[in-house]
Formats: C-alpha cells, structure tokens, sequence
C-alpha cells in the first residue's frame, strides 16, 4: 500500500496518457510524488502497463480486470497479465466499465490471490456499503453527476463523504475510501482529507490540462 | 499484410501464453517463420503486445478492440493504444468477446484510420456475408460446436469453409477468409486451404501443447 | 404484412404509452387507420401486447425479443411468448436495445419459424447492408443524430434514405426499407416516401403529443 | 407479503409454462395453494402477466425488471408496466439475467417506490450478504452448481443456507432469505425450513414435471 494521503490518478483513454504520453505522464508524477513525499499512483490501459512499469518508479494500476481465470477469454483482460506486467492494483467496476455484482465479487478474489490492491468504484453511499462487505482494499465514491465535470464534491455534495464514510464503516471498519469525483484542485484536496479519506482518484482535471505539472502541484500543495 | 499462406496463432488468455510465455512463444513462432518461409502471426492479450513487439520480430495482433475514441472510456482497448504498442492488427468480434453490429462497423472504421489490419471472426455463412459488406481486412469463420473441441472443420463440416468463400465473394471479392477453427494437423491445413482460404487462425492446439515446436512444424509441413 | 404506405408506432416505455395508456393510444390508431384506410401498427411493451391485442384490432408488434429457444432464460423475452400473446411482428436491433451480430442472424431465423414480421433496426447505409444480407422482412434506417431530435431526416440527410435503399438493393431486392428517425409531420412523410421507402418508423413524436390524434392525422395527410 | 412458508414458482422460458400453458400452471397452484394452505406465487414471462393475473387468483411476478424509468428504453421491461399488468413482486438478479451492482440498487428503490416485492437473486453467501444491504424484501441466494442440477442443496452443501442466513443478519435483520436452488421434493421443503429460510424458490422441477399436480403436492406435503 502506498503512503497516504496519496492520489490515484486515472488516465483513462486520452491521447494526452496513451503510449508514449502515459510514460512521460507517469515520470512527471514519480518526480513530483518524490519532491514532495506525497504518495502517487497512475491507472494505465492495459497495452500501456509494461511501458510504465519499465520505464518509472512509479506505482501502475490497471484500470480493469475482467472475472476470468487464464484460458478461453479472447480479448478480456486476465488478473494475472496484469500482475505479469507489473501492475500493484487495479481498478474495479470503474463507472464507465460497469460489472455485475457476482463478477465484482470475483475480481476482489482474484485480486486476493494475486497480491494486487483493489479500488472498487461505486456510486453512491449504498453501493459503496454492499461492496465494503466484500473487502476490497478501497472504494472510491463517485458521484455520476460529478464526474467530468467542473464541481467539486465538497462543495456540490460534502454529505457523501463523511456518509459514505460512515456507512462503510457499519460493515468494514478497514477498507480506504478514496474522494473519487468532483477533486479540482488543491482546496478542494484538503476538504477531502478533512471529511475522511485519505486517498484521491483524479482522472481528466490532470490529464487534460495544458499544464499536468502545475495542476499536479496545486493538488498536492495543501497536503 | 503477410506472406501467404499464413497462420494467425490467438493465444487467448492461457497461463502458457501470458506474460514472458507470451514472448517465448512468440519468439518459437518467429523461428519456425523464417526458417521455412511462411507467413506467421501471434495475437496476444494487451498487457503483452509491448513486450512481444519488443523482443520478438513477429507480427503482433490484438485480441481485441473496443468501438473507441479516445477519452473517457476506462478500462477499454482503445485502437490507438493497441497500434502505439506495436500491434499491426486485431481480432474483432471473437467467439468469446462478440460485439453489436453497429460497433463491428466502427472498429474496422477504426482500424481503416490507424493502418491496423482488421480480422473479424464469425460463426456461419450468414454472418461471415454480412461482415464482408463492411470490407475488412479478413473474416475467419468459426462455428461454434468446432471451437477448442478434437473435431477438423476439414472433416466435420468442410462446406462451410467452401461455401463461406462463395457467399462473401457475392457481396466483396477482396476480403481474404481464414479457416478459423478446427484445424488440428498437418493434414487439415492442406486440405483448408484447398478449400479457399489461405490464412488460417488457431488457438489451444498450439498453445496448450506439451511441445509446442512439433505442432507448429506439423501444421506447417504440407504448405 | 400490412396495407402500404405504412406506419409503425414505437412507443418505447413512454407512460403516455404503458398500461391502458397503451390500449387507448392502439385504439386511437386503429380508427384512423381504418378511417382513412392507411396501414398502421403499433410496438408495445412485452407487458402490454396482450391487452391490445384483446381490446384492439391492429397490428401489434413486440419492440424486442432475444435471440433464445425455450427453457432456461429467465426474464428474456422468448419470440413463442411474443406470438402466443398475439403479436404478428417484432423489432429487432432497436438503437435503444441493440443486439451482436450474431444474435440478429438468431433473432430473424426466429421470427421466420413463427411466422413473425422482423423489422430490424439499423444506425447508417452500411449497417443497413449487412442486416439485408439476411432477409429480414424490413429494414428501419435511424441515423443516431435524429433519433428523438427535432430535425427531419428529410431535410437533414435525405440522402441516407435513398442512399440505404440502393445499397440494401445490391444485396437484397425483397427487404422493404423503413425511415425510421426525423419523421416529424405529414410533409417528412411525403418526402420520405418519395424517396422510397413505403413504410415510416415513428416514437415519441406521437407518444409524447399532448394532441396525439391530430399529430397522427397530420402524419398520414399526405398519404 | 404471502403467508409463508411460501413457494415462489420460477417457470422460466419453458414451452410448458409459456402462454396459455403459464394460465394452466397458474391455475393449478391456485388450487393446492388454497386447499392445503400453503403460501404461492408464480414468476411469468412479461408477457404472460396480463393473462395469468386475469384469469388466476394467485400472486404473479415477473422474472425481471430493468433498473429504468419511463422513457425512452425500447424493448426493455419498464417496473411500471409490470406493475401495470398486476404483477405483486418481481426477480431481480436472476442468474439467467445479472445485473450491474447499480442497477441492483436502482431496481431494489424502483420496486419501493411502486409498492413490488423485490425478490433478489444471488450466487452465495458474499453476495447475498452484499444485496442484503440494499433492504430487499428476499434474497434466494443460489450457488450455481445446483441450479437445475439433481441434487439437493440441502444435502450438497447446508452449509450455504444457514451461512447465508447469518451473514444476512449481520447487516439486515428484515430481509427474507429463499433457498432458491436445489430443492428437489418435500424432504427438502422440510430441512431447508429447518435452516432458516421460509420460503423457496423453484424452477424446472416443477415445470418439466410430466405430472405437476403430484410434483407441488410433494413438495408441500412435510410443510
């Protein structure tokens, strides 16, 4: 596990994080994590995992892991060609890669046996207490109405943090939560942490800047 | 595009073929290519198109890819990613991953875009026909019940394979069809590619095999 | 089949349009059709075919069945459970509900065993190809942009239209073809018609009208 | 809420409880319901709802309901056309038809909101546990090796029901747990009332029976 409060950042399939582009994101954020002793982590594709993971000292998860053990699944991706490209963790259920509920009991598993950590994404308060019962590693609450968007969850809706946070707690008592959407900036950091989580998942705020290393040191700069 | 006849190896996602298995099978294929001059593709899981393109001079597929763009579509193939890696070309609508119609249509837009060869599995006549009015690079036509059994399309079923080259050819003259599954031998190879195609797509014969070597050399020994 | 030109209702899962709603508005339609004889029919939820088919005399399609056989497909909707409930037709591929290519080649084979009229949905001219290849009995062009939209298909794009009818004739001379998206009141009809097809697709339009008789009566006007 | 202990009829995709044969079977748990006192429903195809509620009196559910409101969702099976068609309760999650952990809770709410019972399926005790956050009014946890099988949960693996029983407490006292797989004849009926559950789900035994009548009689015989 990585040193928190740390910050997940997602990279999903823009350009800006694609091939090459994934690798100098990644080696801004290994120069930056380090400066500041701010724990880091970057959510690459799948083709871009190996690349990273050769190239910078930075932790690589995947974004996806299908339910699968090695065998007759063309195209889906296998927990273990995640691990063998040396990938820590992954994300699971992502809002935009959507599972059913027996399959994210799977993926947890899997991710048991393989030494990997498990994000779990969630919606909303009561999904995120149904996949707490599962033990992931952690789960990051994310709002549909604020992902992507311009506001920030502390400010559009600070009650599902700390409910969440709460509500979790009522069936697991170890498992992380992470401020998953609606993180802009590095106000907005910190209210975060104030709230309960110390992890954050980030994803086109940083890839989609002109800037990624000045909005990479904003975020960080209330820590 | 190959040197014909040539056989396109799908490594799915058997523990004999993930991660460095993946490369040390590639890099058997790569031998056996060249020192007998036929044409030879492996398509491995995205988590390892990297690391074959890298160590290993062989045509590199993708097992699949998603009807894409870049931007916020964590967790899928995007087109660019698989081509940014290496890959000269993917599978699309395999057996074990199909997709929708209207996206089959967008993927081989997509790989028409990248200069990505695009070869398109299928599961009978009807559907082999349909495809080749999209004008994809290949169309490999699979059934169903010959898929991983001990069965030869060859022996089984050798009009489908006749009849799927008639068919396609009503509708596009230059789409090229595989012979996709049922090939286990030497023998079979023969007498597919006497029924009208010359690429041919296996998976688990070849990878599952206690020596890989030998299978590869018998398939290729009447071409 | 029915009397052409024709109409086919879609009434998705509109609450103007489920329940006894759904009787009322068949009712509705079955005057005007016979009124001004011109062909109409009308695609129910699965839940509501039965009682239209009881209380009215149209043409009632289901909007959707799987590409199944009877036995284990708990909630899926099975094409004999369609036709016993008294159906004539079905859609099949709506953009609202789209299926693999395999599943549509199941689907038509389906409908052709019981007896089913297919109306098959399709997004542009070369998914409208590739469903032609397999006969269905129709073929409801829908350009995504103006599903549900505002702007006629007529003044937008006619030339999907007639574009379609060629291309679905070099494959298939029989399958009548449907303008399925931007058909907003009697002078889209008109045109629409002019350019070939003989049979309109038409959703919330009608559904959504506060005076559902007079937007129909406008639609037919030009007929 | 029926009286309990109570059977749940799942009669799936069956020829033999399609259409009017779904009004017999109906009928036939009618009569032993009422002679022997012993709590009954039957879960159609929609479209079979309209016709069983008309001419039975015996509560009816559906075998799924999409996590949609009304709108624009052809072909999908909207919770108020259900309802609209007298249905008193619904599946969810059937393991022939999964849903997204999301879509669980949107069901599980939309169910609440129009007054259905929601009966949720799962595949263990994990997430049975995890549903059980969700407040349904029954889980019928089901491991997948005896759907449909010819053994007896309640000799193959006891375990699971009284586990799942518990694990349930610990985070809903309210939820009803169905066995919902493996429950062959009335000496189950029996000890899997003896394990907790006060209620049970069934599917082919019954409905392939060649003599139903006896089949129901048996199992309510210990009850």
């Amino acid at each position: 596990m990585l040193k928190t409060p740390a910050i997940v950042l997602n990279v999903k399939t823009y350009t800006e994080a694609t091939g090459i582009n994934a690798v100098d994101l990644a080696r801004l954020m290994e120069k930056i994590s380090k400066e500041n002793d701010v724990g880091m982590a970057i959510a690459v594709q799948a083709c871009d995992i190996t690349r990273c993971v050769q190239e910078v000292d930075l932790p690589v998860y995947a974004q996806h892991i299908d339910p699968i053990k090695p065998g007759s699944s063309t195209g889906w991706t296998l927990p273990e060609a995640v691990k063998s490209a040396g990938a820590v963790g992954t994300l699971i259920n992502h809002s935009e890669h959507r599972l059913i509920l027996a399959d994210i009991d799977i993926c947890i598993i899997r991710t048991q046996e393989l030494g990997l950590d498990s994000l779990v994404c969630t919606n909303n308060v009561a999904t995120s207490k149904a996949v707490a019962t599962f033990s992931p590693s952690m789960i990051a609450v994310e709002p549909p109405e604020l992902i992507g968007g311009d506001i920030s969850v502390t400010t559009a809706d600070p009650g599902i943090v700390s409910t969440t946070v709460k509500a979790v707690q009522t069936v697991n008592k170890t498992v992380k939560i992470l401020c998953g959407a609606g993180v802009k900036n590095g106000n907005d950091v910190v209210k975060a942490i104030e709230l309960g989580p110390n992890w954050l998942q980030l994803a086109s705020r940083v890839v989609k800047a002109k800037n990624k290393e000045a909005v990479l040191r904003d975020l960080i700069s209330g820590i």
